[in-house]
């Protein structure tokens, strides 16, 4: 199963691709999208809807996760910061994918251990969990993170599936106890 | 020349389809989408998306306008209200439509006269301003508020355009200044 984590911000909007097989847990791709600032904001919509798109078509991921954000300094900027957002959790969407929202600090918690967890630290939990990831910008870093959690998140409850299968087996073949 | 105006909201998007011929409008259409509430929030945006996208189909504007919003009670909503307008600002740019931006207070203070005017006295100028358009909901209201607004606004800068042509037109006429 691959997942692709995507980490939206203001400027940049960070992408990574994993793949899951049973325990392990591997690199394919990750990069970060990066609107032109001299454009209007309908353009800079289009243009991380397009790149959104294109990643989306060349490393055909089943699932996706996306970083809540939460920022309370400037109103102008959180719905600015809720415009990217929103596109980064509607083309997965679009694509049929099932999308996931994680909090920046369940993913450090996830990822790191500490929901405290500096940027360095994300990013060097990233690289050993991922070798031959070396992602080139914290957003790229955060967005493989973000597709570690899910991982994470995502084998817990395939257990607790797996789990409930197996009552409602033993149940079946135990014969009806009403 | 055709006019999308948009307002959205958390819950509802207005929009309302405007025509201006020189310096009268007529009403097209407007109504407003409602997302069901018990879907996910990317479900919500993929069916924004989709609205809106056949709307844009059905009334095939040339221009929009979205309203602003502000909010800044509570982070969290004002980041989903975010989300939705960044739907709304997107469809219409992915029919490469300009899409223009409008104040609430400037909205207000085109349609009605005041920034600080009531829902009720700017659905009522709607009414005046465009016959027969007699609106459901505050949010179509609204909406076609945004596309009356930017109306006043473009027809201004059309204006503004001819005058800066004639003066180049006569400049050149004029021979070269230099």
């Amino acid at each position: 199963m691959r997942v692709i984590g995507l980490d939206p911000g203001l400027r940049h909007t960070g992408w990574g691709v994993i793949e899951i097989n049973g325990n392990r847990l591997s690199f394919i791709a990750s990069g970060r999208i990066n609107p032109p600032t001299n454009i209007t904001m309908a353009e800079r919509l289009k243009y991380l809807y397009d790149e959104l798109s294109i990643t989306m078509k060349n490393f055909t991921p089943d699932e996706a996760a996306v970083e809540e954000v939460f920022q309370n300094k400037n109103p102008k900027s959180t719905v600015k910061l809720g415009h990217s957002r929103g596109i980064a959790v509607l083309v997965p969407a679009l694509f049929n994918l099932p999308v996931a929202e994680y909090s920046a600090k369940s993913v450090k918690q996830s990822v790191v251990g500490t929901g405290s967890a500096t940027k360095d630290q994300v990013m060097m939990m990233v690289n050993r969990l991922l070798p031959g990831s070396a992602p080139k910008s914290d957003d790229a870093a955060d967005a493989l993170a973000v597709a570690i959690c899910h991982s994470h998140r995502a084998s817990v409850e395939r257990i607790w599936a797996k789990n409930n299968n197996n009552v409602i087996n033993r149940n079946n073949s135990g014969g009806n106890i009403n």
